[in-house]
């Protein structure tokens, strides 16, 4: 490397080697196609080592100045797009490293003293998953806030609320908002907690060992705003602990996401009508002039296949790897950004859809009875009233809606004697309670779906998500 | 139910399906094999839902302590193994609840009030992943316990450390013992922070959309020591993020683990015979007389697998699930039960084979020099002593390096004048850094290897993990 | 093992160890609570090898006649339930071999030799997953008849054909069933090729090596059905391909269920109606009177996670495994039996369900034309008798949905005049394509949903997987 | 599209829509940036589509002279990297077809009938992974020969044999090559079946209920070199089982090259030192200048975790999606190109790796009988001259292990004093079973590892895998 002006990285292991890597060895072993990506956490890494190789006198000032000045200068030709990446140097770090020192010379050499390819790489990586962290919360966060304007402008709307997709009991459209605002809460939780545990500074753990020079690693935790040093220098290069837990989490988010995808979907169809997609996030058909696809939705509900998927892969990297630094480890950085790139565009989407999706409150109102939905609550009434136990209750409840089906009806349909021919007690005032709006009404236990509840807890979820920083 | 002696569950649906759950039916639909698991924690989620209904006034004072007599019965039977489980009944909610009706006759009708089976397994479940995190706490902290005192006796028996399993620098036995310390230490944390995110109480979401009983959440919530009521029924019945992130959690764990099984496997070849494992988690062939398998090793290793598998397994029941409830949730349970059995057993077995582990302190001794491991000494005393940049102090200890693997001999057997050759500047203190115990006792950084650090932070490490609380 | 009573198994190591297993790893070690499902194949094996022993003379007559004897009884006891299996005894060879020698004495002993418990396991169970493989057949050629019986019964029951679950084109409820024939029609082909490939004998590989022993492992292999020996002795004890194999095909096999089974869940809402569940099938609410759910087909749906974090699982445990046999390897059952009793209950409870399916003809017929599915038989139109290229019909059919749209009403509901302001040259006889059975009748090219077409193509469907083999 | 110079996509869908696509929707709608990879297919697929439509007389062939010469044009203009994608255009038909319409004019337009871009994805799709499997025969065949060249050439070269990485018993090298062209040889078994069961032809499925127009499908799929077309439109649509059965192929490739790569990488250590790989597959360090790391190996290792985690992806996106097409299935494209490119990389170094390995044979004959490998060849002795059942000679073999280990000598070192001390009956020629070569060349039962049989078995290796087809 010193002498040479060749760039081939292969220099940059010293002369023991007779061949360079052949072609195969450069396609399988360069990572500056992908890694690339971290060029500013390489810059920002290296300028902190830098100073604080300065502060304790490893290099001398001018070195230093040398040093950032020259960093700068690369920084800003990456930035510009005039840097030209050489597959041959391997990754970004030899990459930025040769550059520096065509452009500053001897000072570039002394700036990989302390430290490793091994350590560099852990502490660029871990800077960059770090900013996907804050960057996935400020995203997350514009999703719950469309969910809480739907909620507030619907916390009326009644709806029908499923489980097995059956019709169950009359909602409103609002609480079925705030049920994901709460799994979008826990999401931005997890990736806050795995955020403060990544916050340890890997650098100048070296290869793997630790360095004889006396290094301050304090100083430079705090350079790049992380909260301390890493305790052990095998463990800083041999974990990718913070990738897997940022994938981890990101899994979860998109099933998260499929589940609200699935149900746009569902709800889009010809025979539900429930919702209407904006043009913008729906797409045509090449055959079928009338068609309408939810192709948004779809991909948003797909994806979570590939981020499950990549969490997968380097679970399977990591297991069984022997400490401290594997190759294999190198697997690392393309899931993550594929991982990152696609929690990007679903959230966004899936913001775009809810933020602009058109409910169709007459038909939600239509269908909310739909199914015997109160059926539930004529049970209640009857333990209430009655003061039957609710498995009575149940059965008087099921033989009702068995008499209205056989009739083709509904149970408002049914008159006070057909009541009575199945349980002489009931008197006209469980008529009402066969009612949608009674029934959400009625449902008024915290966290419940009575519309002054819902109204109540999309204020609240406001305040906790959205007026403050809302992760925990 | 109520008029009737049969147990067939189908009852509990009331008087609308004309004929029973077929055989078929039975076995795909039945979840007692494996959810009679859950019985304390349905017995005692039960408990408090009846105080709750007392408290309030939908049942009476008589019902409740009736109902608390049967619920203290019931657990005595099944704790006695008396209880007869029986799968036409369905899940324990049902098992429970019919033995109780058997016991005390009409209350038991009572205790479904205000309350669905999606609620209370959801609570059930919830309650027992929260004791599945609790337990792991302190087997981890076990195996670190182990680690810690396998470090502190070794803190200073010097090892090769490996890179890419290549003989990369000399280490401390009880440094590398901490690099898992750490690893465990980060899970432990994990481990606590799903804990916390998930103790919240689902329980009086009812079968989705709340009830229109008057409960009190918040009085459920405390009798079952959760922080606070979830806020959205929706929400509470169809979540199982706290089961996905304990999976998650518990597969970075045994990730971990594996990695440890991996190098105990390589260590007790007859190529490396760094650690012999204790005969007790040792198995021999049944043809070949000699052999001493590390099966134990070997079994953890290879489980890694089926935790990533149920992870996975649950992350695809979920992507893509309508809200609220739907019963592919149910199948949540197995996979998670499995993993928690699977983490127990290989805990224990890695704890177990460390606590007891035999390290052949003279081979690692005499291996830690093998592969020219001090070479990076010498290129470290280049840049100090002849102030050259460090990528030339690379090429001269490279070079080195090959004029010793030429001759066949160790880099320690190289003379002054062979060192000169290469690099005239080249001084007898040179060789002085070429010995493993000078190379260890350089690398002072913190979280370095030199045995008076690796001393010091065992010290720190039984503080962090074993003297306190230890999983932050 | 030869002159003491102890049933332990570490006695099958020899004397080497000095202490016996521990709690934890007989926990962890034994396999017997799971590879006693393999006793049959075991004892099969052990037959054949038996007889090919005293074949080559390695054995006498009467100790062949002798094993031969214990063999059958061991069977019957294993059979009849009477056999004491003992987890020391670690697995299931250790089982019926000490069993064995407790009926026998001493020939027991010789029956271990030229060949080693790493053979016998390949050989078990290789011979375990050949019968699931052949089991499947049958279940799913089950499966196939239930659904063309459907068929031919719907040939031309008009339905709305879905793409992204938006209403397309009519089809016919025939055409739906018979493409998921083709489906199973392919999992059964592989089956059938994953059978083909497995079926070589491991046995006589002996530990890794092969055996010192005259053994004749054709005439083994002949024994158990098997096409021929494996050739390569370290290969035949640690390839598990035959495992992986019948897992991935059952994870694609999965995948075909949990897609009939969405369907299934879809076409039951409230929203869609389209048929019916056999009661047998369907579950109610212990809290909603007239919930009848479909859960069955959620639990079908759901254990596609199962069966593909089994495939996942065993893929992670061998990826990176060394040669020969390592412990890793146990691991391989328990994620094969699961998925075969996964398989089998879901092949089933989808054959119960399809075979007693109540098709709402009426309302599929309702829902035929809903969402303007007969665009594109007008665009058709355009293109054959207005000659212009297909985009351009395209547009034309689009701009009449969306006036249609505008208007609320149906295509149908459009007058020749309508029709005629967008597009002056449509004549009467366009108005013909815009009923839902000219629609189908119209695609009558091959595969098409013409009702003849359909009706042939169940024919043949019959002829290809129900009246023949029927799985190439 | 038709009157309009806008190359904007959403006018493929007809008037209906009011806004174009937004950023979001484009940028996750769009598949041009991945399935530009189809273009040859998607041509290919177009041309033999309009012979047919010219044969069958729906378009004239003047028409389809006009759209062969553009298509001609557009292929070449691809090829030459000249033309120009566009995201806009959303994908590879739309892009060709657009540039088609703009090289020819209105003939253009009559391409897409009777087909949708639904089976002509399917068609390509198809088409491009039966080349994928014709590729992967090539690569394998190739490493298969590298790794029959070396057996053939250490068909007696002894080495350490290994079960649970513990030396086990001694075998031949050229075995142990042998072991993985028997797996490779399976994979590309696997990959044969899986080409010709999807060798079928959806073009002409259309949408998915089939097509009005009088096509020949029969001709198309000829055209194309497919058996016959698919038997059923909805299925062909749908259907992604070719991918999902070519990834899970590989995926049990890539588990292989994995095992072989760990090998590579233990016995590359340098306390192994077996075997050196090529220079141009290892690389050094930028920190310590001895090193030389198996990085290829690891590479190939870790990318087993790609393939595993990709074919997981695309399970869990076709799990539950219902018939036909969804959005969702444009996720099938990217897992399998990925998977393709990363096995051609794995197997290419992989056999690059075999075919330039250095086998140190002194090494591993030095090591052949380390670890008591021959200790099962003195049971078997007993066995033979004594005629104790195996079992007991187990026990006698082991008593001598224990007291040569507690010598610290090998087996080979006891006098026949010390092994009539624990056994009476041995005699001189007992000895001569402890030598490494008597132990191999005893192992002659078919596939074990005897010279004479390793030789015999290459040659019929090179007889089955390289000079026929070989992957029966």
């Amino acid at each position: 490397m010193s002498n040479s002006s060749s760039s081939s990285t292969s220099q940059i292991w010293g002369g023991r080697f007779k061949s360079g890597p052949s072609a195969v060895m450069e396609a399988i072993n360069a990572s500056i196609g992908f890694d690339k990506r971290l060029y500013r956490q390489d810059i920002a890494g290296s300028r902190a080592h830098c100073k604080m190789l300065a502060k304790v006198g490893v290099i001398t000032e001018a070195d230093r100045d040398a040093i950032l000045d020259g960093l700068a200068q690369v920084e800003q030709e990456i930035d510009a797009g005039t840097f030209e990446f050489s597959s041959a140097l391997e990754d970004i770090h030899m990459n930025v490293e040769t550059r520096l020192k065509a452009l500053i010379g001897e000072p570039a050499g002394r700036l990989h003293t302390a430290r490793s390819r091994n350590d560099q790489v852990a502490t660029d990586f871990r800077l960059w998953v770090r900013e996907a962290c804050d960057r996935v919360q400020g995203q997350l966060q514009a999703l719950q806030n469309a969910m809480i304007t739907q909620a507030e402008q619907h916390y009326a709307t009644v709806m029908p609320g499923f489980t097995h997709l059956q019709a169950a009991q009359p909602v409103t459209f609002g609480h079925h908002m705030l049920a994901y605002v709460e799994m979008f809460g826990r999401d931005r939780s997890r990736f806050a907690d795995a955020r403060a545990r990544m916050n340890e500074c890997p650098l100048g753990s070296a290869a793997l060992a630790g360095t004889g020079y006396p290094i301050d690693r304090e100083m430079t935790a705090r350079e790049l705003g992380f909260d301390r040093p890493t305790y052990n220098s095998l463990d800083s290069v041999s974990d990718r602990d913070f990738a897997l837990e940022y994938m981890a989490a990101a899994a979860i988010t998109a099933t998260h996401l499929s589940r609200l995808a699935e149900e746009l979907v569902i709800w889009t169809s010809a025979q539900f009508r429930f919702v209407r997609l904006p043009d913008e996030l729906s797409t045509g058909s090449s055959i079928m002039p009338q068609k309408r696809n939810p192709d948004a939705a779809e991909l948003v509900r797909a994806k979570a296949g590939r981020v499950i998927g990549d969490l997968n892969a380097l679970l399977i990297v990591m297991k069984g790897l022997p400490l401290a630094y594997s190759k294999d480890m190198q697997e690392d950085k393309e899931p993550v950004f594929e991982v990152s790139d696609t929690l990007d565009l679903c959230i966004t989407a899936a913001a775009g859809m809810i933020a602009d999706l058109t409910v169709n409150v007459a038909r939600l109102r239509d269908q909310a009875g739909v199914g015997y939905t109160t059926a539930t609550d004529l049970a209640d009434w009857c333990v209430r009233k009655l003061n039957v136990p609710f498995r009575r209750a149940h059965e008087i409840a099921g033989e009702l809606v068995k008499m209205a089906e056989d009739r083709g009806v509904g149970l408002e349909d049914l008159s006070l004697a057909d009541l009575q021919s199945i349980e002489a007690g009931i008197t006209e005032d469980a008529l009402a309670c066969l009612t949608v709006e009674y029934s959400v009404a009625a449902r008024a236990s915290y966290g419940g779906t009575a519309p002054d509840n819902v109204k109540a807890q999309a204020a609240l979820a406001r305040q906790r998500f959205v007026d403050s920083e809302g992760n925990g």
